[in-house]
């Protein structure tokens, strides 16, 4: 069946705005014709992230795409980092064939880095072996983020096999080097490294690409780089790409890529650098199937009202229209009914590693060995943490959360294998009764929480590990725990839930642990850091307390 | 009025062949629609030549249109570096002016280096305060090459403010720097210049392509580095472009990109990578308005019959139908009195500079002031030249043509200011009677000859003179001179007769002076760089015997 739409065409390969009307039949552009009598509306290519995670947004890639498309995304590269760390391939390859069930273009590239360290246990590791095979799956676009740089400059065979499988297949390599200047950086490009999406100044980014290599500027829930590499935007026409990196659900229902164009075009930088940069930029550089508008491409486009609102009024992808954000709706109560019924009915049907069995109050005991304890700094939405030398507090021979100086019990469990769990200590979250809890702990995804007291971190431990991965708060009312939680049966980091009903519910967790006491605007992203341990100072770990500076475990009393 | 032409769409832009029909009207491509029935023929995005000087043809622009257009080519960016040197910024402006009688693409760049050197004189200098209001002039798409590269190289300040105003007007600089390679390249480079069609190796190529810049693989009458350059196309998409640099009006008969493009096609390059370099490439460097197939163009594209013989069998440019080289017509003899016609009507009417009064017998004569005279010692078709001491053959106290050794007599007479003739010898020309002149003599084009006989050169340097400009050759009959020229009225570099009648007058020239022993198939290309003085060994300007190795003027007698 033929389909017209007609409007402004935005043509952004050819650069140029004329009147035309748009002709769909299966799935194609059949027709584009000039046209003096058009909508008052503009047709323009649709909206690339071209570097994120999908599983940040806790969503299954069929509900991230009902969700980014609303706000003009109709293409995504992800690297399954996250699912492959606790599934495997088996996870990469559950992510793909769950992405097939939308036309929404998902390029998949394969995860470079799993594990990302050995001071972590996680799931599966995904090696060259791995790799090679993947790389002959024509739903793999490349190989994923580099972040080994240390392994490229030092001419690891294993990390040179895996870059060698991706280009010899004929597909790029993406990069993730933060400060590598210089000869190092060249000799990282000259491995066959094309992309970056970690700068966060202009002199980085500007190395990169006059070295060739496209920089991806990245706007997040955790990284916020635009306004530090958006003057790129002035004068590079085809070396940059626009990309979230993480985007969490509550964030995601806001807005995406297109916020970044609206934000560059406010700025009145180059109107085709902008929109090169959010379509064809990285459907060149990925080879994504993705239309741009041109006859005989697949029907892939966004019809907007203006291009200064930038509002969305549809999203064709592959001639299916799905509606824009200006048809937003807001998110009601009567969600937790639907939710309810939802995890209930699939929590076992979902692919998951989640091994860990319940622990006891003496798990979480801690001998006082000293007087001085090393405890973990934390500030808000930051990878980074301090380190500080301190007091314990100790009741009855254990050593407890310290209210008064916000110094709080914190633990890592391993869910993969049987172990004990790891216990620290942290400042910065400010709870003052309760306790929180995440499945979501980067890079291997191990169980996280925080308590004010010994019951109610036992409690949100045991009832995340009842769940077999989520999110979850705990009060304690009248001596007993009361949990709100958002179940993640899948790898125990997605929910199969939608984009509205997955950010009501994180958005209520959050406000839970605000009345808790937490200060922390983003309480969970930065909980999912605590133990990452390749980023300064002091992490925990399932496997101890690693100080990052010394690159080696270390211990709790000094 | 609509135009429907189907085919199989070769949409280079996109990279992609599919079946359609193109509508044209008022000079545009109105609608592009998929078809499954079209006609057994492809469309596809015409041929630009990224760097000719037109003036090589001997044709007015209008005519070389139609010659070229013939080949599929639709577009040309040109440097009007001849008829500059010549009339200045008025031979400029003249170009421009015939150039609008045709649809044909003509982007003029503003010639970078006129006069090319001191050591000859021409007709006109354009300073940097003659570029800066050049550049303002929409017909302006740059400025041409920078030969000049030892001024870029210490920032002479008039060569920078002739770059700085294409730059500033947002045009790109062309360069000419062969052999130049690393640091100094680096700044050249730096300097704001984009482009090189000098290259002669893989190696420079190589390094102005890391650098950067554009690489114009360039096969011509004069220069032949196709074979060279041309596996460069095998891995880069986006940095190369085809061009002629000069092309003969006996070649361009033959054909013009068109060739390149079918024997990089025949050598098995990626067939985008070769399509780009031919259309798309161009297209962006330059911003030539030329259509590349897509809804809303300027209808500018060719009809060919299938993709490895490329003949064309219809060239559109903004909608205006040219006929295709299939249907090329012989040469015949009836072109003779046409032309007869044509040079007489109108030989006063075209804008030249030629104030050379006749020369008498005695300016020939030289006085044998020594047993050992240096001879210039020239190979067909090449710029560079030899040098030889040989014995001065003497008659009647002047030194005349030695026809057993080949040691012919030259003259280069200064056509812009009253001055003496100047002469010398060369080898290598082989005349066994008769003379040749010209009145194209890179780069000031003053009027330069060869006889066998102080007669007939005499007799062959007037005729020119009477002619105003020309290429001719003499033969004495009976005594008495009998000439074969060519009139070239437009600034003595161009003639007003159409390709086919140029090409036919230009052959039977070369004709006949084989017929007097010339063994050079480029005999008046080859007469034609024998006053280029920065090309090394010997040669002879207006001024004198220069020697290019010592960069001075050298006597003829040892």
């Amino acid at each position: 069946m033929k389909k017209e739409i007609s409007g402004h065409i935005v043509d952004v390969r050819n650069q140029k705005i004329y009147d035309g009307v748009v002709t769909i039949e299966n799935h194609h552009i059949v027709s584009i014709s000039l046209s003096d009598k058009v909508e008052e509306q503009y047709l323009m290519p649709g909206f690339i992230d071209a570097h994120v995670h999908i599983e940040s947004s806790m969503l299954l890639p069929e509900n991230f795409a009902i969700l980014a498309s609303r706000h003009g995304t109709v293409g995504v590269v992800t690297d399954p980092h996250e699912i492959a760390n606790v599934l495997g391939v088996k996870g990469v390859e559950f992510m793909i064939e769950n992405s097939k069930k939308t036309p929404f273009h998902f390029c998949f590239c394969a995860p470079s880095c799993v594990p990302a360290t050995p001071f972590e246990t996680n799931g599966f590791a995904i090696s060259s072996a791995e790799i090679e095979p993947l790389m002959k799956n024509p739903d793999i676009y490349g190989l994923a983020e580099m972040m080994n740089f240390p392994g490229v400059l030092s001419g690891d065979a294993e990390v040179l096999r895996k870059i060698e499988a991706s280009l010899h297949a004929g597909k790029p390599v993406d990069g993730h080097a933060p400060g590598l200047l210089g000869a190092d950086l060249e000799k990282y490009v000259a491995a066959g490294i094309s992309t970056d999406h970690e700068c966060t100044t202009i002199e980085e980014a500007q190395q990169r690409v006059q070295l060739g290599m496209k920089v991806l500027i990245r706007e997040g829930s955790a990284a916020h780089d635009f306004d530090a590499l958006s003057p790129l935007l002035q004068d590079c026409p085809d070396k940059l790409m626009f990309c979230s990196d993480d985007k969490h659900p509550d964030e995601l229902l806001d807005g995406h890529i297109n916020q970044l164009v609206k934000r560059a075009l406010a700025l009145d930088y180059p109107f085709w650098n902008v929109l090169r940069a959010a379509t064809v930029n990285p459907v060149e550089h990925y080879h994504i199937p993705c239309g741009l508008l041109q006859p005989g491409d697949a029907a892939d486009f966004i019809v907007v009202d203006n291009l200064r609102d930038l509002n969305v009024l549809q999203t064709y992808i592959s001639g299916e229209v799905f509606e824009g954000n200006v048809n937003n709706v807001a998110l009601h109560e009567y969600y937790e009914g639907h939710i309810a019924a939802k995890e209930q009915e699939s929590t076992n049907s979902w692919p998951n590693n989640f091994q860990a069995q319940p622990i006891e109050l003496k798990d979480l005991r801690v001998e006082p060995l000293s007087r001085q304890m090393r405890v973990i700094v934390s500030s808000d939405g930051s990878l980074l943490t301090d380190v500080e030398v301190v007091e314990p507090l100790v009741k009855e021979g254990n050593v407890v959360s310290d209210l008064e100086h916000d110094v709080l019990k914190m633990v890592v469990y391993n869910r993969y294998t049987p172990a004990k769990p790891q216990v620290a200590f942290i400042k910065g979250f400010g709870l003052k009764e309760g306790a929180l809890a995440s499945t979501i702990a980067h890079d291997s995804h191990n169980l996280i929480a925080i308590g004010a007291t010994d019951e109610a971190l036992l409690a949100v431990v045991n009832h995340l590990i009842s769940l077999k991965g989520g999110l979850a708060v705990c009060e304690m009312q009248d001596g007993k725990p009361v949990f709100k939680s958002m179940s993640l049966p899948v790898a125990g980091l997605i929910s199969p839930c939608s984009g509205e009903e997955v950010a009501y519910q994180f958005d209520k967790i959050a406000a839970v642990s605000f009345r808790l006491g937490c200060q922390f605007i983003a309480p969970f992203m930065t909980l999912g850091f605590m133990a990452l341990p390749v980023i300064p100072k002091l992490k925990l770990t399932d496997k101890g307390l690693f100080d990052s500076e010394k690159f080696a475990f270390t211990e709790l009393f000094v």
